[in-house]
């Protein structure tokens, strides 16, 4: 490894990009660094100039500097082990935990007053009842009225008042966006929604299905009819009016990150060209991070950006309506988003430090 | 190129995996060995004990072994000028030429007797306007009536005797494969097809679709409600009894062979899990090359194989059935189905030269 | 998992491609057929008309079918565990175990006069001091005078009369092969093997370096001046004349199968072109499987081959000689190598099974 | 494509990354923005806030905005045809030209005052005769003796003061910087470098090399003994003290972007692990761009960025010294040293716009 920082040692005021620190800059850490969306997290993190990234912990790696294991990223923070009685000085934290191990931590962080982003999905679904049929016992359900879902395009206002934000999925996050725009209309009669994802989709685990032997050159559905992303992306249309069943698929695909979301809609009517045109211009005019596109998107597009880019056609042959919505998996559909939700928390430019 | 090859040289009675060419082998050409389709196929030929590949064409490379530009393939043939009032001893060709280009070269060919498979669009259709909705003016439209649409397991006993094979397009192959059983059934109230393929589909086309700088790291949706196959897979699905438009979307992924069409089904009454498996499993017993499994299929399952490998479920949830159909576009899809279709046309074992 | 097999059961005289079966072919086993290398033996047998793949052992996934491991392989026996006490009418084993582990198995198998090709390094030095100072303690040394290195260009006539045949490292194939020429006549003064090989020669081995979000858009070097392989070199260069230190440097790039050897010689004579081109055409006129090519071989060329191509140019402007050597590592590498072994063990024709 | 843009129309005054240009910014052009290298170059610009990106060209595709063909740089600015005579406010250029076609419009652009980096190799090599062995006759041979290296660790000051600088190959930037601290020390008395570059480098060039269905899966070789990166590479280490000819071996695998030179010395006299690893610190103890490692490094560490990772190792076992440079081909290797250098002629901080 480097025997040189590319940037000045944590605490020096500076983030990797030189940028100065601003002052008064609210302190922020990682739990859970180990895993690609809390590596992603601490990298947006350190080159920020409006927040300054204290701590990065983990369960594995305790000691070992956080660019040892992401070289690429070069955030030259040694691991810690997460001792929340002990914390001081800590005005914010992202929790890149598994299912179910998220919530006690995050119900510790805020036993401290820490604001929390959650990066599981614990807090995303606010029926108890759907939380339990998917993912069994819920740790702590007292708080999930205390967490707001964070697709921030979405729940902006909420957000910045939260003192839990639930960070989307993946799925949901282009899924949700694709898809608004006909909900608030009142448009959906029927939705499949048909999303592919490259493999860091699968996270930093070992097996068979992440082995480039294996997952290269290969296209592999899993999860058929029993996506816990479904009840997600149901609550959150139902949201903005649209109660309806959703069938969702996914697919992984080679390709490290990127995700597509098609979505096959049946409209509650006959819908013109230019007509959705106009819908999807008008929901997303003012959106920094989500560009209505006039070809269908690449999800090369969008690599290493913020971006949700969507397209959406009418099919006069079958009078449906395809909407395609590509992002990056692992920035708008998980870390960058958190950033972007940190913005709005603490007031700073939405699209501070993700351009 | 090497010096040496693994086979005897043309004509000298053996196929390149050294097994003696049967006496009274059929004797077939490859007009259009020069691209992806046609090169598998004088591949596959080559190796065939019971067909003697004596000729491959090529507008381009006149001259230049095919195993100069395929080198993997082994095939020692010259690539020569099709000079259709010249050839001589020929008894079957298979033709791998673009859309509206085979119509000629294949009218031409059955005046002297050949027997044809065209790989091309020109004879799928049965309506000759609905080619030209989507094609433009048909070349030889009078030949319409003698082409026998090349879906093997749909259409074999057809095909047996047919002066023209219209070899199906990969994902009309993938998608009504998939979808046959239900359609026969009478069970299809609406379908929608979402294709992934690889770069191999899109031909040896040069420029930025397939550069590996653009298609790597990327999910690709193109033609948007306006793909070609759309038509092709509804004439099928209509010819077993299911006349309803298709809304068909396609994607390019980045791998080289490997196309998965995952279905989507609004069934024309409510399906079990039971019932639907016993469907798949019966429509399916007897054919040697297409596989119910019971786990969600990925591509590289069947990847350089003739093999179409079909998974469905029923989702309780929606009440809609999902049906993931995994083929290799260039083999099942495309070469290997042409070389399936040889074996019907001479009375072979349907499975020689494909295992 | 498909409920069909595209051959019939085991034990009923058919290899996977449909081909009868010889009488009286020689029965064999895989021991350790859950890994890459294990598995493509076990396909290979499976299709190949003179050996009967009676048994496939393995120390996990007792009692499952190979084919639901590696569908692609389409090799419909179960696995079990391995009791070489009880084992009865095997003629001949394949052991696919990882270093160390091989040697007591291959000595059990030898005990019971069962003929083995064994994949791991323990019998492929000569030199036990060398074993000992490269991998430890041997657990076997009283065999290695049995064993014969299982080059099969290079020891074609002791094999064939071999009990214990040490199948070569990949790179060792490679290397060796595309440096025989030289060293034959003694024309090596000194050697540079910078090697490049696709994922699938880490194995089945779960870790970053094999998961498609690190190996994926990534080129690694490995084990720096201190790769295991290097002795096999020496061993084999030594064996034909040329006694001379190797620097040999390994790398893994973003494919599944593939292996360039990229040698850089100092010839002890200024080499010409035309001479050079002589010598390596006059080395493998007679070869079946080894191609000299008159350019530059691409992997592909030689992929899901038993073939290695290789390219030789004389530099004029460094008077070195350049030479690159083309293999699939799992392939003519491993285990279609064993393959052309027990066909030379048992008199068969060399290609047979392999074309 | 995107109805809206992540910042500010051209000539607002504010970079893509939304930071205020500074005042009295130098105004530059990219000439060639259409290829992989101006387009970065363009893309890398934008969003500095040192410099206004005033225009860019293009010979093909005048008129549409370069973020149509490259939507994932997101600089929404209009291609334009190079018009030299009116160009005015222009204070630098990056030409992005081929060979042999720069050398003219770098000569139009000078006698307009305009400070040029030049991406071609028509002013990289100091001796005429070199530059006609290699590239044919140079079109403005007298402009040679104006020309500065921009290797920026080599000639940062010469760079400083430059009227032309010739922007390295992306080949000889990995070498000579793996390379340099030995050469200046005396110690190469022989090297071979073996290098491997993505299909980045082989530029939007669109044929059989580029296409996924061959580059893909696929270790590829080329130009053996006679690649133009070589005298580059020679006259730069001659430059350092060393003067030998060097054995330069180029490798396309498949991935985007990412270059490994492997190089094998034979130094001078015998090299301790230890002078090795100081001679190496020393040597970049105040580049902030070099990173010595402490393991090979792998060229995703450096995907996307200006670094250049360098490791060396001495093997005891040959004597050789072993030393491997990593560094992004399009980056480092291109366009973001071009802005280094830039960064350099202007007296900005050299990591400006770059972390």
């Amino acid at each position: 490894m480097p025997d040189k920082r590319a940037a000045g040692a944590p605490g020096d005021g500076a983030g990797a990009a030189g940028q100065p620190l601003r002052e008064g800059a609210p302190r922020v850490m990682v739990a859970g660094a180990t895993g690609f969306a809390g590596a992603l997290a601490a990298h947006l993190l350190w080159r920020h100039a409006g927040f300054e990234l204290v701590a990065v912990t983990g369960r594995s790696d305790v000691g070992r500097l956080l660019e040892e294991l992401y070289p690429r990223y070069r955030v030259p923070l040694a691991l810690q082990e997460l001792d929340v009685p002990r914390l001081g000085g800590i005005d914010a934290a992202i929790v890149a935990y598994p299912h179910a191990a998220a919530a006690p931590t995050v119900a510790a962080l805020r036993e401290r007053g820490i604001r929390v982003i959650d990066l599981s999905a614990d807090f995303r679904l606010s029926s108890l009842a759907t939380y339990e049929h998917w993912y069994g016992e819920h740790p702590r359900p007292q708080l999930l009225q205390d967490a707001v879902y964070g697709l921030t395009e979405l729940h902006r206002e909420q957000i910045a008042g939260a003192g839990i934000v639930a960070n989307p999925g993946c799925y949901p996050t282009a899924a949700v966006l694709g898809l608004a725009p006909l909900a608030r209309a009142g448009l959906l009669a029927d939705v499949v929604v048909d999303a592919k994802q490259g493999i860091s989709g699968a996270g930093r685990v070992f097996d068979d299905t992440t082995h480039l032997s294996y997952a290269g050159e290969n296209i592999v559905p899993y999860k058929v009819a029993e996506h816990r992303h479904t009840p997600e992306i149901e609550e959150q249309l139902a949201l903005l009016g649209a109660e309806l069943p959703v069938l969702f698929q996914a697919h992984l695909v080679p390709l490290d990150q990127g995700e597509l979301a098609s979505c096959y809609v049946t409209p509650t009517r006959e819908l013109a060209a230019a007509e959705l045109a106009e819908l999807y211009r008008e929901a997303y005019r003012d959106e920094p991070f989500v560009e209505v596109a006039d070809e269908p998107p690449g999800t090369r597009e969008v690599c290493a950006t913020n971006f949700c880019r969507i397209f959406a056609a009418a099919d006069a042959h079958t009078g449906k309506v395809v909407v395609l919505s590509a992002i990056d998996n692992l920035w708008k559909g998980t870390s960058s988003q958190a950033v972007q939700n940190l913005n709005v928390m603490y007031s700073l430019p939405e699209q501070e430090g993700l351009l």
